[in-house]
């Protein structure tokens, strides 16, 4: 598959792949057991050079959606976490002010964001409010004179527990519309505090925040996010993203499965050689590649404009529906062993569940595309 | 998607889609019901000049693999039966001869196969032998002198009532190995006789077909045909287009259903409207989609020249599987009117069935991905 | 399981299961196939001393919900068509007499129908009306001195084509209220028109009926009918019933299979010797099992008088799930000879359709069952 | 369902149940996290009386199978870890000497392990052997003067790190049989190391044993197991109650889920009202209902004698199949919430795991049931 990039980007996935085999891969089970954040990890991705890519305001070519997704699926398939905590800064952080913010703002930030040395997290979700974040946004923003001020609540904020800055949506209590701003993390009035107790994704820190008279300078809204519309522009690729990601996990398992099965022994021989463990392999390689069929072309047409909501979300829905079934069957595959977290499987079974709901649940993405595909919306 | 193929091959599928949407769909049903093919419209299929488009003998310039794959999926979307009558035809039949005859041989079939003036069949399937049919082929072939003598018997043969040539597979009893036969209908000591009782794609004629003492010029032995190596060369190819047809049924399915949903009522309201039913399209478009994402890869690897068994049976049992799951789910959309055949799903449904099992079970493909995948046989 | 009937129940099993086997399971695929009902069984039935069970009006003790059951389910392991002629006739047209009838009517209509002298059917389901029957039923009926005019459409009425008489429910005009009337065949304005092409439970003759000011007498209205809550009952009754049906033919598709397997060999052994074969059997078993268990106990609800619509819904629902994976399996594991009748499976996987859809579709009853277990509905 | 007990053992029932909601549910969570065993519970399981009821050493009336499935799916219901720990020390430590030990052994173990001053566990699982562990034993014990010495290793130990006591399953050099012993922690050669990092069943303790030349009296070989066959006795009777766990679980799972949906708002309502919700909610119920069916009926058929091993197989793989599922659909109804332990449902979706796999995969269940099915092995 990897012929769908040209050289360089071909060049830009080896050497992330490196980085992910050298520094990632040795220390994902012991983050996620921990559920810390490997901080000292960061001047490697900074090194990179990959966050902010689609960027004029950071260096580099701009890059493919093919390649963009071959990043994201190639770090899920070492660490879901890692690949989550990218997400969040660069596609979701960045993304908001690459997007909404005026050349001033983005000049302000992205360079430094593209260097990692700031880092960003991005809060919409509330404590009430997942499914219909669009229409029950409850966090509120009021004018001030050259400050507006926030007041209300966001839940499971990744990279918010540590961020430099946190792109916040709140409605505008004038005109009603969601408007983004970014607030530093000594913002008075802000607070995040870690979710405890998570057994997905437990690498990625996030945080419930309370915003009580958060005060933001005007100068801090992002100048083009104007309605909901905006944010759910940014939210459409990294979506896509998240298919990505799942195809980079059933690819992981199946991997681990294959050399599970390929070196255990039962009555006297590997496995493999039993139908019933080939029936699980196959069945994973038929779900991964399929899904992974299905975001190339994703990625072509949004490569060629041709991209909507719908695609996204039916991608998103499947791809991640295909992956839970492909987990599944590799932890089946290596029985008790399965369960330890030694093996690997264990930490991409417990992850696809939160890759499952984030970014949309599989209800909401199958109302989306239910919607597109037959002119009636269901959602209530 | 049709994007993917150039203007030149846009237009043969325009004008293959013509035809079957104007001849072959008004009739689809009742040949089906009555068990009937319909031979009228064999000149229609002679016209459109698809038939041995890969061979130099025939006129026309040679198919990407991506064309001959969507017109596969385009004849299934409107009548499996006549998909795999013309895949038997041309896939298999001249397929068999394109790729195992001589010069002469190709020269002396061809042509006349590419104008549909005369019709073929394939018969490898035996009464006991389905999946192990390389080891377990029993057909016999005896040299006498520039004859050879073939005693047997074969089972599933499609077409095979009427086609005027039938190219049979048996065991050289000096060498032990398989070759292959062009018979003509009316050889001494080959009978073909129509199965009857068929609950899925039942416009095809499918024949058991015995062999006593049938006798065939050294002349109309396959050149070519060496092993059973060459045999398997042949059906690579084919089995790859019926996971293109397993995608034409799942887009018959799901343009059904959707049609249906939005025009059917229940409850004072169009059932689209309800999430039960979206839950449904959108199941069936994921694994329409993400199928065709498969396929699309799978010939762009064939015309790469990167093409395996395991690739093919991948494909084949994969979206096979997802295509059974997607006529399941129309049906049940369309409750007691699925049913009935005027509302045209259930032909699909039965017809999925076939398709599922022919050209290799789920099983079969299974163990031939497992094999590939783990480097173990679990045939035995 | 057979335990769980007493002496006297087990004795009329037998009888039953010796009369299918003998006389209904030697016909099955040739009625089924030239969709034809075969009259001169009915006598046979008759003679079983079954119809009408549960009425004092006919003779034979009362039975328990248990035997109820276990005859569904026996009558469907052989032929689900004839077993849904029998449901038809005894559980709703005698069910509906026997629940609603006043004194006078049971024992004017029981008796007969009792002895099979005369057939019932029951006409409910409209063309615009499936899941939602009671809110959208459109037929109605209007007081005309001492008779009913009743006017509309019925769909999909089992029987009909011949029963001697038909309980045709309709909306009193006057009061809104959903009413039954015993319809004779020969009434003025009553047209019953065979359903053609149908793919499923072909032996069952099912109609589309007109009334277009169909004359009843008041003498033939159903007296303790005067709302849709009485039809319901009835309904109660005969949709576990299905569930019982669902389990009989699981429980042949098993046996088919197996049988199957035992004796079917490639590769130089049976393919019940394949762990993918027995992957399939033993998954038939298990939907099996635990759908009897299920409805076993659901039988023991209904005869200690602790039964709701909700436990019926939900028995049938998962039971004709079940049932729909496991005749697919058994089709599977048949491969070609799965889809010609003679082999049985065939026939089973297509009726199963029919039951998965009838008396309640998968979603209708999820939302029965849903509101029940959440207080809320769903429906709109 | 619960009036299939007997007065007197719904009062134990009952006592069990106030104990586990007042005593174990309130720090389940916790114990999880922490991965730590509640020893400080042991008093408490200890005066409900329910160890070693099946043995007659121990106080209290024999329990029906009925009664002993229910405890087992109480437990589960709540906590699977503390049903995990409960059925390795009254299942299978207690078990074993009860079904293999001498009337003196029996005597001299079983009342204070009743009384659970002692505590079990059973060494059977090997590093190298699971599904095989028949076959593939390696432990061996050879016979010296009044001794026998032990070595070996063994692996996923349950209660090893602490027990009083382990019985340990070895093949006699002299023989080839297996035979059990019954192992005190601090004997000689003698060594259990707690499995750290695991991802399921976090509240138990599993060890990896190493034997090396640890002796034991012979008055400490259980006098009654001779034989593999005896070690598989005791194992038939736990594989059901893993069964009955299974059915614990999904009743937790679903009624975590329902109090979730009928509680949490989106789009302005509660959850519960919407259809996708629903059928989720239906969909556990369904497997629920239809697996506490099953194993109802399984214990029947122990109570009345006729009971095998393919019976219990074929419950231990069906139930857990469909906990599985059932857990997945409680999680996905509470997307993200469902990730964080507080809400209950993720550390259910977790054990699930572990109680899927041990006491023998559904592969392997599948095929001890496919043999007793079709009278033919595929295990190797």
């Amino acid at each position: 598959m990897q012929d769908l990039l040209d050289d360089r980007e071909q060049e830009i996935v080896g050497r992330v792949r490196a980085f992910l085999e050298e520094r990632v891969a040795p220390i994902a089970n012991d983050c996620w057991s921990r559920a810390e954040f490997p901080f000292d990890l960061i001047p490697g991705y900074a090194e990179l050079g990959i966050a902010g890519l689609p960027f004029e305001e950071c260096p580099g070519e701009r890059p493919s959606s093919m390649l963009t997704g071959f990043l994201a699926m190639d770090m899920a398939r070492v660490d879901p976490s890692m690949a989550t905590f990218f997400g969040v800064h660069s596609g979701l952080a960045m993304g908001s002010i690459g997007r909404c913010g005026s050349a001033e703002q983005r000049e302000r930030w992205l360079p430094a964001m593209g260097r990692m040395e700031r880092i960003g997290a991005f809060a919409l979700t509330e404590p009430e409010g997942g499914s219909d974040v669009s229409l029950g946004l409850r966090t509120t923003a009021r004018r001030d004179g050259d400050h507006w001020v926030l007041n209300g609540a966001k839940r499971w904020i990744g990279n918010a527990t540590f961020a430099d800055l946190t792109v916040v949506w709140a409605r505008d209590e004038d005109d009603g519309q969601v408007k983004g701003f970014v607030v530093g993390k000594d913002a008075p009035g802000f607070t995040a505090t870690r979710i405890e107790n998570k057994i997905a994704l437990r690498t990625v820190q996030n945080a419930d925040i309370v915003l009580e008279d958060c005060r933001v300078p005007e100068a801090d809204r992002l100048a083009e996010a104007r309605s909901f519309r905006d944010t759910a522009a940014v939210l459409r690729r990294t979506r896509s993203g998240v298919a990505w990601q799942a195809v980079g996990v059933m690819l992981a398992a199946y991997e681990i499965a294959r050399r599970y099965a390929v070196e255990r022994e039962q009555f006297g021989r590997v496995i493999a050689e039993f139908q019933l463990v080939q029936d699980l392999l196959v069945k994973m390689l038929g779900n991964a590649t399929a899904s992974l069929g299905m975001v190339v072309r994703l990625a072509q047409l949004q490569d060629a404009g041709m991209y909507r909501d719908e695609h996204s979300a039916l991608a998103k829905a499947y791809c991640t529906t295909r992956m839970r079934e492909a987990v599944g069957w590799a932890r089946e595959l290596m029985a008790g062993n399965g369960i330890v977290l030694d093996y690997d499987i264990g930490r991409f079974v417990a992850d696809a569940e939160a890759l499952y709901s984030y970014e949309g649940t599989r209800e909401i993405n199958t109302l989306i595309v239910g919607r597109a595909a037959t002119g009636h919306g269901a959602f209530v």
